[in-house]
């Protein structure tokens, strides 16, 4: 091929020279700076751990009753307290610590930056190890030394690719002894655990059951998950991923805005990941302005049901089609199925039923004998709605059923419910505009003009899922320096052995605080599966928030007119790369979204890191 | 609301300033530069349209004697010769014209700057039109006024919602007649087509049938298309929204080649828009470098059936899985199951099969009935072939037909098929791998804890359709000032009365050089549904090509390793904000991809324009 008349070969080694990780994009915003909190500089300006103490605020748990009989240790030790962090202004440096590192769960951007903040904050004369593939590698004892070099190439980049990650739920008696072992073979001084509600809730246990066994290492936890759904009032604001996720979902449900309004036919139907909060969503939605935007918790609370959710749909769509305007964008939260009443109620009677009677409905040979059977079992409510649903939809409620026998919930694909629910609709209206449209009550007001503009338009729908495509992006310049000041101030705890806490940082526009929260503080008792567990509660929408509100007042004027914006994609120079997220801003009550603050610019060089 | 006492209402109005396309970014984006070819630029750097004069360079149509007989009298005109632009030189301007524009077919990143373009070529002696709603408009003759204030709103914005878009096609004396009446009642002087090969075909009609009837408009025609099929050898490198929309595409992959190796879990199979060609799946795979990606010319080139394609994926995922890789990115282009040779002829004589019994197979009442009926009258072959398909795919062949009662082939899903059919396989090798490792000919060696290994492993795929997100994002900066050029290209060749032309600049590493190709000498004759039809022949990806050589000699590799990158969001500030797509650096024999030059970067004032 070089031989090839029409081929430059330098072209090509430039080409090839991006492979592994080397794009020019990769390769420039590796030099990129991040923030650093000023605890953590000395009077140099070099980077040095915090020391931690007492601050006057605490964090008691929710059932502080139940939260001391199942962590007596570590309540007894921290008290509710939160740790603040000071500069350590010349104290002597603690060394000869080694400390290990994992990721839990789903990807987030910024990990690699927890990482990096980690080796420099443990300095070149502690040890900072890498745990592979997550839990499943701290319980097989996966462990290898991360070198300077290795996270100065990591650094600013995207994903969890240098160690992997994994969702194993530490829970059994053997599965803790093997953490100990893992502990104790490779001398861990420290262990920091990079994960969501579940794994922090994992850290908390680990470290009660280490200090049970006499072990000392102390477990610190970082708070990741794009979700959103990890924050803590004014201590923590929000969980690591979030803003990256948020601004490329924002980014494509901004172009697809710009789309409908371009190609004028379609309605994008975009259902956006993160679980059970919608507080993806709500950042979209504040981002872009689409025609509607469904928050469940909002769905919840209003005790809406389907029909109720699919005329509020419909209901926007006839007025702005009545204005001229038949396109738009909808946005949808993945967890919005279990947030309405009437299907949460149809779900658990269904899974009621399904024990039950798990025998006589697998004999049966066809979908519809087995409705037949189980519709006379169920409340008549549930019964009619589920003789609502389309067959494809019923037949996953009666056919897919998780480990336990449950319907799998996620797997519904609530968008197409509501699609070809508001696809009938739509259609009714255009065939009966005499009994939608015209004068009296009920009615929509429309000139006869508008009523045949409108019948001469037809309903055009695609649907879009996003979710993967924003866990691993590179980190926006706020994740990127959120997440390395999160590795400094876990650095600084685990060589001062501090155990079982989170540590956080907050106050992004002015400077960044940075506090260690007692896990147990954030455990409360919730029944799941009928068995009462310790769990850190997540942090939902709550309607009375600024940014719903914000939102609430705005909906109705994006749902009229088209005034959509388009946030563009993450910038990482430039005006437009300071940002973050809208929702943190008003619900912290901040003055500006569009600039953060987490201390001085720093260009980070891990090399020296080497001993 | 504002009562809110944690709402601060500075920030609310912060936020509520972004509504109606104004973001931080795209305020700050629309201040950014554009470049300008020097034959744009009179002696003191401001923008003058330039004259146009033959050049040496001739473009005879593929079937000249054909052409002559549609373009008689353009072809009599412009007698094959390309036009070259060249400085005005203080030419007295041409005044007192009236230019209208529309957008047609699907929406293409820079259709707002070709208007801005237009806008400055024009100047503020001429009169901008602009019409709405794409070719319906133009005979519905919906047109109004372009200020400059307005051009000035949407430079270097995404999307065609200025104007919207339409994909009517020209093709009745009726309609014919009514876009005389638009050109008449409006006096309009030029008419600019902004679209694909479909609408420059139309345009080229245009030219002819107004000359024919002379009515004196010149007609020239803009190569607009995300999918790159748009393209001349050195004449027109590559339509304008190929950059664009690839570069969306490949944020995305590169995210999710990065989620494939951070979760270690999946494969992520991406099915990429383009339609026929797989040029956007090709620079795809330059920009990211995934695991495997399939080019349905190259498919089509080695008569290659699905069973070979999937065996080929198959035959990655083992050998990536017993390197410790199970995880990774599959590219498939749109337009795939159209270039499989077996397809194709199992979809001929389906469409003839339907055809000729219709009504025969409408009257059986189970899907089982009408394939006991058809598979009779295919050959073995096609019989097999349908009889081998997965049920969904098979019911889509049978039932779903088009207007026309032929299978609808867009709407097959690829990805589905090739994703069921490798999971079977799969699963086989994993059940026996005594048949497929160990020693012996055609085995794969693998050691026993190699084996043990690869069945512990499970299969988990995820799939992706990228299209829409990528059509109307804002413009890369080489789209925002290609466009901007080919605008300015444009009002030059109307205001010089030259008819049916296509406005073209290439030399994209050299400040630009800029023509006007004859239309008719880019239409060719090709049979379509049975008649013989002039059209602009697509340009394919060509298996001799450098952008497809430098990819079939990497492609093992990458395979193998992962090696993948990620080019990252589009950059408008910084380092990487200056990128070409590597297939056009490739193919066009650049030294680099790095950078582009399409003249002098200059900040562009349309208010000026205005009188």
């Amino acid at each position: 091929m070089a031989n090839h008349k029409n081929i430059s070969t330098d072209l090509v080694s430039k080409i090839s020279d991006t492979e592994g990780r080397h794009s020019l994009f990769e390769d420039a915003s590796r030099k990129l700076t991040v923030q650093v909190c000023r605890v953590f500089l000395d009077k140099e300006g070099n980077i040095a751990p915090a020391r931690f103490q007492a601050s006057n605020l605490t964090l008691p748990a929710k059932n502080q009753e139940r939260t001391e009989k199942a962590f007596p240790l570590t309540v007894a030790r921290h008290k509710n307290v939160i740790l603040e962090g000071r500069p350590a202004n010349g104290q002597p440096g603690i060394t000869g610590k080694r400390v290990a590192v994992l990721f839990s769960g789903g990807p987030a951007a910024g990990g690699h930056n927890v990482l990096a903040g980690l080796k420099a904050g443990l300095g070149k004369h502690n040890t900072l190890l890498g745990i592979k593939r997550g839990p499943k590698g701290l319980i097989q004892g996966d462990v290898f030394e991360v070198s300077g070099r290795a996270a100065q190439n990591f650094l600013n980049t995207g994903g969890f690719d240098f160690l992997g990650t994994d969702r194993t739920k530490i829970k059994s008696q053997q599965q803790f002894e093997n953490v100990k072992e893992t502990v104790l073979n490779n001398r861990i001084d420290g262990l920091v655990v990079v994960g969501g509600d579940d794994s922090n809730t994992n850290a908390a246990f680990i470290a009660e059951y280490l200090e049970k066994e006499g072990v000392p290492c102390s477990v610190v936890g970082i708070p990741k998950t794009i979700d959103g759904d990890m924050a803590v009032g004014k201590f923590l604001p929000i969980s690591f991923g979030y803003d990256t996720a948020t601004k490329v979902y924002a980014e494509l449900v901004g172009n697809l805005t710009q789309d409908a309004a371009s190609a004028v036919k379609y309605y994008h139907f975009v259902k956006l990941m993160g679980r059970t909060a919608s507080k993806i969503t709500l950042e979209v939605a504040l981002q872009t302005k689409p025609a509607v935007t469904l928050i469940s918790e909002e769905i919840a609370e209003k005790d809406m049901s389907i029909d109720q959710i699919v005329d509020y749909i419909v209901h926007v769509m006839i007025h702005r089609r009545l204005n001229g305007i038949n396109h738009g964008v909808i946005l949808i939260p993945e967890g919005l199925i279990e947030f309405i009443p009437e299907m949460k109620k149809l779900i658990s009677e269904l899974n009621r039923v399904l024990a039950e009677y798990e025998t006589d409905i697998k004999d049966l040979p066809t979908l519809k004998n087995k409705q037949e059977f189980i519709y006379p079992l169920l409340s008549p409510q549930s019964a009619q709605l589920m003789a609502s649903l389309p067959e494809e939809i019923e037949e996953m409620l009666v056919l897919d059923r998780d480990d336990h026998g449950n319907v799998k919930v996620s797997q519904i694909e609530t968008e197409k419910l509501l699609i070809e629910k508001i696809r009938y609709k739509m259609s009714e209206v255009k065939r009966h505009t005499g009994k939608y449209f015209g004068e009296g009550e009920g009615k929509i007001p429309a000139t006869p003009e508008q009523i045949e503009r409108y019948k001469s338009e037809t309903l055009s729908i695609q649907s879009h899922f996003l979710g993967y495509e924003g866990r691993s992006a590179r980190p926006t310049a706020f994740d990127a320096s959120f997440t390395f000041n999160l590795g400094l101030t876990a650095a600084s705890l685990v060589l001062e052995g501090k155990t079982g806490y989170m540590a956080v940082v907050t106050e992004f526009e002015k400077g960044g605080r940075v506090l260690a929260l007692p896990l147990s503080g954030l455990i409360t008792t919730e029944m799941r599966k009928g068995k009462e567990e310790q769990v850190i509660e997540k942090s939902l929408v709550a309607t009375s928030s600024p940014s719903f509100q914000v939102f609430a007042k705005c909906r109705d004027k994006w749902a009229n007119e088209d005034l959509f914006s388009s946030p563009g994609p993450i910038q990482h120079w430039g005006p437009a790369s300071r940002q973050m997220p809208m929702l943190v801003a008003l619900d912290q009550s901040y003055g500006d979204y569009r600039v953060f603050n987490l201390g001085e610019e720093k260009q980070i060089d891990l090399l020296e890191m080497e001993e």
